[in-house]
């Protein structure tokens, strides 16, 4: 299929959810994807199993603290000078753009950037979802180098990376996104079709844009609607009552504090960020973790509400659905689970907490 | 002539006087070039006009804080993967070290990793001194472009660094190095033999040798006969009564109190630290500045004591003595005069501000 402007509204709104607060502000994406395509042509979407077994798959997104992005584009180039220069090191064509991760604006940006190169995006992604760190994606569970890694940002300094693992990429990386002023685009984890086929998330384009079409034709209850596509839980509805917040390190870290409304009222749940939604607990219960999906939604329209727009006395819902089953294998939890971000509990899928 | 074991330790006197108190611990990078030199032969010292026009020759040294250096070492296999990638990327041999800046441990790394290689030293450095930032070489005076830089560190992390200034490859070497643990290597305004000739301080190595030749050789007062071969003037003699020190940022920054002794009784000299020493007041009176050479020696020996060593109550004197003639031009000046480090002074030359 293509990717024209009429499917990005739909593609902004499902990156939004399975962005769980992070990921970049989405609506950013959305413009700089509009304006691509406006200017360049559709894009086309295609299948891992369309492209050549050697075909060069490039990943790629933005890193930085999302509270910066809302004011911080890139210039529209970022895309082309990764590609030349993934191109020049590995000294063959890429194939392919890949959104690094779906969620948030990273799940758009990979689509302006294919249309301004005339490449297509692959329908997959190398989370399901937002993760804060490099080193949280399918393709580092896979075994793939993460390098050369290529960083660069709008005014037009370019960084190799070599590094000896992931979490290297990430500290390095995340150290020089800081000095660009917390935003750099990026690309790491390079692979060929054939290996991507195993090391991604498969289909999670298709399954943004389903979210935001089922979002768009929810006549009632949109949240209900939403839950039942991604076979989520709506964990509590209420209102933000504090929300606290500081970027550090480059990230954005937080607690927002919703106390439920109607058959929630007198309940109190804490969403815990870093970037993303990690954790919801209520009291000393955990409602739901990171590898799974936690999303702050507004109550009436089911319009994810992304760390950095989160105020008080918003009426918001909080839904929890499964991650792809890639992150509960034992590495998988061990790099995105609650004890990666430095939790002191063991990780449990949602759908078996909800349930207890 | 040949850099044998015998001479490192007057080459390390040497480079401790022009490091003018930073460049990193000069007696670890004597050990090094020890080591080397033992195991795989003495290193040629080349003058740039004996090398072809065309002859690509590789700046090279450790950046971060000095304090970091006397405990954190490199594993010697820095200088030959910074040659490898710079080949690589260039696609041409390197067909001679230079030290990135004469003083402290960095006018003796190159010597090191110039035998493990087998390749020559040119008489030449990008400083004629030791300054705490990368892009204040004469490289970057004369025009030369800084990238591509290639920066490593023990581990074996690699990074390439395209840069569309030099500023940014300083900002971004900083920060990658405070991430190695304040300790990188580097290659940076890499030149051609032709271009070095009129682009960096000629004759560095073997005022370095001589100057260490002098404080060997001296019966009696050899802090004056060591500011006798340097021009230099001895500012006070005295005793170091305070030292305020904080690594911040990948720097070492602080102040050092020295109160006169005998003919000097009375008097109290500041010295302000950035890495180097910058700076040498007496209440509002400056004695010294950036870009000229101010160095604290052990009274009775001359032997240079680094920023890192500096204690209470040592005996030292404070000399300070002029810097290559290129730093006192316009653009030397802006790159590394009083300015260039938050100072709200104009530079006067050391020999007009002691005779005045």
């Amino acid at each position: 299929m293509e990717i024209t402007v009429d499917e990005l509204e739909d593609l902004g709104r499902g990156c939004a959810v399975l962005g769980t607060g992070g990921g970049g502000d989405p609506q950013t994406g959305v413009l700089m994807a509009l304006q691509a395509i406006e200017e360049h042509g559709p894009v086309r979407l295609v299948d891992l199993d369309d492209l050549p077994d050697d075909g060069l798959v490039m990943p790629c997104g933005g890193l930085g603290a999302p509270t910066v992005s809302i004011e911080k584009f890139g210039n529209g180039d970022e895309g082309r000078r990764l590609r030349d220069r993934v191109e020049q090191l590995l000294d063959r064509p890429v194939v392919a753009l890949m959104a690094s991760e779906i969620g948030g604006s990273n799940g758009l940006v990979p689509i302006a950037w294919a249309a301004g190169l005339g490449l297509p995006v692959v329908d997959a992604d190398g989370m399901g979802r937002a993760f804060p760190e490099m080193q949280q994606v399918t393709m580092y569970l896979a075994g793939i180098s993460p390098s050369p890694a290529v960083l660069t940002e709008e005014r037009g300094n370019v960084l190799v990376l070599d590094t000896i693992g992931g979490r290297w990429i990430e500290r390095l990386a995340r150290a020089v996104a800081v000095e660009f002023g917390a935003r750099a685009s990026s690309t790491e984890y390079l692979l060929t079709a054939a290996e991507a086929r195993t090391a991604t998330v498969r289909g999670s384009v298709s399954l943004a844009l389903r979210i935001g079409r089922v979002i768009r034709e929810a006549r009632a209850d949109a949240v209900a609607a939403l839950a039942a596509e991604v076979c989520g839980h709506v964990l509590v509805a209420g209102k933000i009552v504090d929300v606290e917040r500081r970027t550090t390190g480059g990230f954005a870290r937080g607690t927002a504090t919703i106390d439920g409304l109607g058959d929630d009222a007198g309940r109190t749940l804490l969403i815990e960020i870093q970037n993303e939604n990690l954790v919801a607990h209520e009291r000393d219960r955990v409602l739901a973790s990171v590898p799974d999906l936690i999303t702050i939604l507004d109550t009436e329209t089911a319009e994810t509400i992304t760390t950095e727009r989160l105020r008080y006395g918003q009426r918001v819902s909080v839904i929890a659905f499964p991650c792809d089953p890639i992150w509960r294998s034992e590495k998988g939890i061990e790099t995105a689970g609650p004890r990666a971000f430095g939790y002191e509990f063991d990780y449990v899928p949602v759908e078996q907490l909800y349930d207890a």
